[in-house]
């Protein structure tokens, strides 16, 4: 690849008859809108619309797939503009923090921010080159004088990206102001929050005695009880979906979903509001709350995200002296056959509930999520997300779960975004991917060419918009 | 693909050099004799060679691979002529049923269902088109007339298709009586039984105690203690054997073979008798009697296939109004290497012995399986099976296995069937999937041409005859 | 292939324009030194420098990746000479077992071995054919010759081979005798040793109590308590560290790195040393050890390696009768996500330290261990290892760690070698399928041509050097 241009054919397959046909079908979703249903972008980016600041606060310090790497190859986080708890002092002069990521280019050869990263920088920004320890000053005032520019605000890229739809992640006591300030301006972007309250159904999140009573206020409810925790939960989610929010996201350690009997979750609650629970106390509630979600969700509609399997700030001095989403969240083995099966025996075939699940663990895609998704109608498989939203990560998703769920359990691209200027970055690579293994079934007699055009079209647009339930 | 004839190439490689030799690969076994060594066709269908009835009710109601996924789009079972135990009616309109389901084609995209149905709709049945809304009653009509031939008969096809034998799975206590009527009658075509014992092993069986009463009066013995339990099976066995079975099937839980001490199995057997059992005692029961069959399989040389990690009947609720084998069968996570040991430490160097394992969760093929199997002579790695016998599952399963147990500590390909118009199409996919990895290793010079045209034949004939001492 | 000479284009991938680029990238990593940090080769063999035996003993018996094949087809142990505790009687002749394996070249196919194989056959020794049973006794007889002419001892091979430095692998028992000859003749291959406690760490060793009186005697230090015990690995490290030992090595049954209080391990310790031990508290001892390993690397400098989830002599009765090492280790599920935290969180961000972790269960590439070396400094990923060392094995490791950890997290290739002419073959095939990875990447416009040149020397060399902390 040149370093000054985007190469038209990136990430399709080099064999000859199946790249011929990957740009045919790649061709008929590269311009579709975007649908961005799960995110991280936060609302009040859309609702200021300033300018973004300097490239270094755009592109490094708040984006933990890239200061992970660098963290990994012992650059420190204060020198990233990160500041610790400790003595080291914190950069502050984002073209120092520029220029050592890019002394760093090379250390994400073969990975995606390498691929998000040129999309951004040579064709969201249209810089002249990529970075390199040589450039980085030059690469600075070139980022620096786009980001000045009018047509490089975030409105104005929203809609230069045809974003049709953004959903932000909320918690479930956000007041929502920002999205409230979006609405009310007559700028014609769509941004919808998401309903995310793991901080309440987790009785040892830090905060959740105070939660609770902040709960009640918002609520108008009386929280000292479940059943009126409850209740206030269901208040939340209805604000949430008058404020148009179409999804739930639950980020849960594992994805039980045993459902307790009334008694015995009163009894948890009341527990914890007394600060008392142990460890299974906890994971007890959270999972039969899950349960509780799921019921909630047939009622009002709000398509389910479940996406478990991670262990959070894995270094506990990291997130003492850092804080939380430094990179330090890491994976471990899934399972879904039995955590989910109280949710799906009870709700699976209820044509009101669509539950959409995310894994980071590749090996449930054929054992467990395509079986399960093959036959429970309620049940959706997330596009593959985290570490795995990248270019083999996507490929092996569809060759995994496909022959068993088909693509029509699959809920189509969800970019998982933080960094807004990769957003169309991510749906691309998403688009080329898929066009490359329904490009490797054309040219397999596997399917018609014609048939894998209009999959393509179905992945891209038409599933996530009918799956989030806007068709 | 064009809709009305099946492409020469398909499922074989993409890449020009590669596909040239995967082409001659294939061509060395496409017309070898089919060794049907483990599937689910009904004995009845050769002894009685009726004609297949309606095209509903020959590939769709009886087929969950293909109603899971309707039912995963949320088509109710009754609507594809399943009845259920409550109010909704069921469909009994096979064209009705045909029409539901060819509306659906676009679902099967990509899954192996559809790569079947193509090769016995215009291939085995030989009509002019695929399914879709508009053909669907033209369709209809097409297959039921050439149902009606006496060439589409079951016993025709049976020859048609080069069967060489057909070996079904029988339950225990099975009379044999098709088996015996296929045997009297002049008819050359050879159809074994299958010894399948899990019901009289798992004494939580639905029917275990009058199971246990109708396997003393079969054999004569008396089933009131372990001892007599076992001469009964024994005898049992030995009845399989001489109505030409050539090997037992065992769809445990787990792969667990722990021995008991005698004293401990005769107890857990006397508690049961006396109705009392708990899950630990019912696992470790079955687990014993796995390893005892082993032993058992040493004396009379029936070879031994062990198929466990499926949680059946996911959702209890399909099971009670619809029945088992609904598609809510689902994989949960496998274990092989401590769970084998028993039985591999006692039998796995004795001569006599041959196991055949299958999975369908897939890590164990590089992790456990392929180890195992390279170093125990008794011991051979089954065919992807059930979600994986698909032409990714396939293709995953040699790349995941041929590098450390070889070509030659595997088993050969066993198609699983339950639909007896699709076996010729599941061998046929098998043989270009594995021409395609042999193809590989020929253009990447891992092994010449001639090396991968013999092991082809091997794989597709000469092996599962030894495995299953045919040969 | 052609049986006589190697194709230049062997393990490269076959679509043409993938196959140049591999061939430039491979070209510039071809002639490099070799780097053989971490194998089984036995410092006497270049202490000594005598001839190699013969064919049988050179490449047959030793070498259980190869006898286990054999072994699984049916060829009894002792006919390949390897005397067990039984009546059969050993094949003495090694005429005779070489016979025996060109019999079964067939059930090779497809494995590294033979890729190995061919390599030192045609490549190292230069003969003029391929085994079969038809030149068996002909290729005998021309390995016999090779072997017995000077340039085929193990020195001259050693030079000629480029290996740069070989590191072997020792009990932390052994007085290292070898290595002081090598250093004290005038020969300057560098030959260094690996330091290995696994026997000391696990008190159930089988000699556990005799060894901890003689790591007393060794070091002079009172082994009597755990204070004691602790420093005399402290000074044995050292003694490794001063003979050119730059690493560690460990294969522990589990990950596991919790570390006791030190009155916790103390206790455990007087009970090992008093006789009494249960599984629990041997596996906590290890688990402990490997922690305080960690903080004495972090002090003497000694890379440390780590190969769990390996189940060692599955078939006790093998054991018993031949002794280890005999191909019946067999893996198991591995988990590192919990079981490293401790370690990684008091450790892992210690600019001192570097960890390699190797794995037999390739579920946890992109699941623990990618995300996890993908952020911690010291943390490095080990090559495909064991059964893993392999076309595909080599090729899936790439595909399932690059995109989370990038290149510059892992640690280069490590031959693990036992068969001392296999060494070559091994960086071969290693560089071969790092080229054709890269050149995915280059064709697939994710990297530069330069770039993937660039990379693959890293990998082949210069990341080695950097790691082992010779550069």
């Amino acid at each position: 690849m040149t370093a000054e241009k985007l190469h038209p054919d990136r990430a399709l397959p080099a064999e000859p008859a199946t790249r011929a046909a990957a740009r045919e079908i790649y061709a008929a979703t590269r311009d579709l809108p975007l649908l961005c249903m799960h995110g991280h972008v936060d609302a009040a980016l859309l609702a200021d619309d300033s300018p973004f600041p300097d490239p270094a606060s755009l592109f490094v310090t708040p984006d933990h797939y890239l200061t992970r790497m660098l963290v990994s190859q012992g650059v420190p986080m204060e020198a990233l503009g990160i500041p610790g708890s400790g003595d080291t002092p914190v950069e502050r002069d984002p073209r120092a923090i520029w220029r050592r990521f890019c002394e760093n280019w090379h250390l994400f050869r073969g990975t995606p921010t390498r691929f998000w990263l040129e999309y951004e920088l040579l064709e969201v920004l249209g810089v002249s080159g990529l970075p390199s320890a040589q450039n980085a000053d030059a690469l600075y005032d070139e980022i620096a004088a786009r980001l000045a520019e009018p047509e490089f605000r975030p409105r104005a890229l929203f809609e230069r990206f045809r974003i049709e739809v953004l959903a932000t992640t909320d918690p479930a006591l956000s007041p929502l102001d920002d999205h409230a300030r979006i609405k009310a301006d007559p700028w014609p972007g769509e941004v919808i929050p998401t309903f995310r309250p793991d901080a309440l159904l987790y009785v040892d999140s830090p905060n959740w005695r105070a939660d609770i009573d902040a709960l009640a206020e918002m609520t108008g409810v009386d929280t000292g009880s479940y059943r009126g925790f409850v209740e206030a939960l269901r208040l939340r989610r209805q604000a949430f979906a008058e404020a148009g929010a179409l999804a739930t996201d639950h980020g849960h350690a594992t994805a039980d979903t045993t459902r307790l009997s009334d008694a015995q979750a009163a009894r948890l609650y009341a527990d914890a509001l007394a600060g008392e629970h142990d460890p299974e106390g906890v994971a007890a509630f959270a999972g039969h709350m899950l349960n509780v979600m799921a019921e909630m969700s047939c009622e009002d509609g709000l398509v389910m995200q479940i996406h478990p399997g991670v262990l959070r700030d894995h270094d506990p001095a990291v997130r003492a002296s850092y804080g939380p989403d430094r990179g330090f969240d890491i994976p471990v083995a899934a399972e879904f056959t039995r955590s989910l099966r109280p949710l799906l025996a009870s709700y699976g075939r209820d044509p009101r509930l669509r539950v959409i699940v995310y894994t980071v663990d590749e090996t449930v895609y054929s054992r467990e999520l395509a079986p399960l998704a093959g036959v429970y109608p309620a049940l959706l498989l997330g596009a593959p997300w985290w570490f795995l939203d990248s270019p083999d990560g996507l490929r092996r998703f569809r060759e995994a779960v496909t022959e068993t769920a088909g693509f029509y359990n699959t809920a189509g691209f969800v970019d998982d975004t933080r960094a807004f200027l990769s957003i169309p970055a991510r749906h691309d690579l998403a688009r080329r991917i898929d066009a490359g293994y329904l490009a490797r079934l054309v040219t397999e007699h596997r399917l018609s060419l014609e048939e894998a055009v209009e999959t393509a079209v179905d992945l891209a647009y038409r599933l996530p918009r009918r799956v989030f339930r806007r068709a």
